[in-house]
């Protein structure tokens, strides 16, 4: 394996799978003192180029982001289309499902993981970035997605 | 429910159960650009008086830990002997396993938790301070650790 391959290695985000997102934001605000965020709605296909296994997907998730030190807990209530959040829920339930990291030049580390045997499994973009999630799951045993702002 | 129940909302780790924490340590350390930690052994039960789902337990980890931005990625490699650890490895596979949060006053937060629904899974000390793995799936879709040193 080559070394380094995302340049950083300060976690972002630890994104976290349920099924009703208003009933478990609830709960994390109750439980650690903290406003209950607002979920927002990720971008419809058309402006968010969703792709799920190289296939185009109208699929999109609710989130909600918490901040938890120098990182974000982000709870995710994905729709029933195909994408890496609807296929983890139904196949392992509620729980946790990627550590992110932000990187510089998407294209090229996507690259760089698949040339490493870590193939490239969902990938967006979203107002002002991009995030791509990698199938690091042999290597590392948890989902790594790379996320990149323009500024 | 109680609010603020830890009286904290840092996450100071994840951990990720693994099978061979020699090998996906080295993966880590190369994916990150990282050294290699050397794995610890959790203490024998005489000294880390070591309880799971209320009875004591010669249950022992090998940990391993990388800094990964603010909080730690503690790869965790158990025994086949009664554990939190065991039984999540064995019903789930590799994969996260908790997110764990600095409190003070063990006794009184576990007490706490346990009011509010959430059961005491595992507990346990090791040089410096004392160790609570509390059943919050249900709630917070992933398991809390307490720990708390002393200094």
């Amino acid at each position: 394996m080559d070394k380094n391959l995302l340049g950083n290695n300060v976690i972002a985000q630890i994104g976290i799978l349920v099924h009703d997102i208003e009933k478990t934001s609830q709960v994390y605000a109750e439980f650690f003192g903290m406003m209950k965020p607002e979920w927002s709605l990720t971008d419809a296909v058309d402006k968010a180029k969703t792709e799920y296994k190289s296939e185009p997907t109208e699929a999109r998730a609710k989130l909600a982001f918490f901040d938890m030190g120098s990182l974000q807990l982000e709870l995710i209530e994905p729709d029933e289309h195909p994408s890496t959040w609807r296929e983890h829920l139904n196949e392992h339930g509620e729980g946790p499902h990627h550590i992110a990291f932000f990187i510089k030049g998407m294209e090229e580390k996507v690259k760089l993981l698949e040339l490493n045997g870590m193939a490239l499994t969902q990938k967006g973009e979203y107002t002002g970035g991009r995030y791509a999630y990698m199938d690091t799951f042999k290597e590392l045993k948890v989902m790594v997605e790379l996320l990149e702002n323009d500024n």
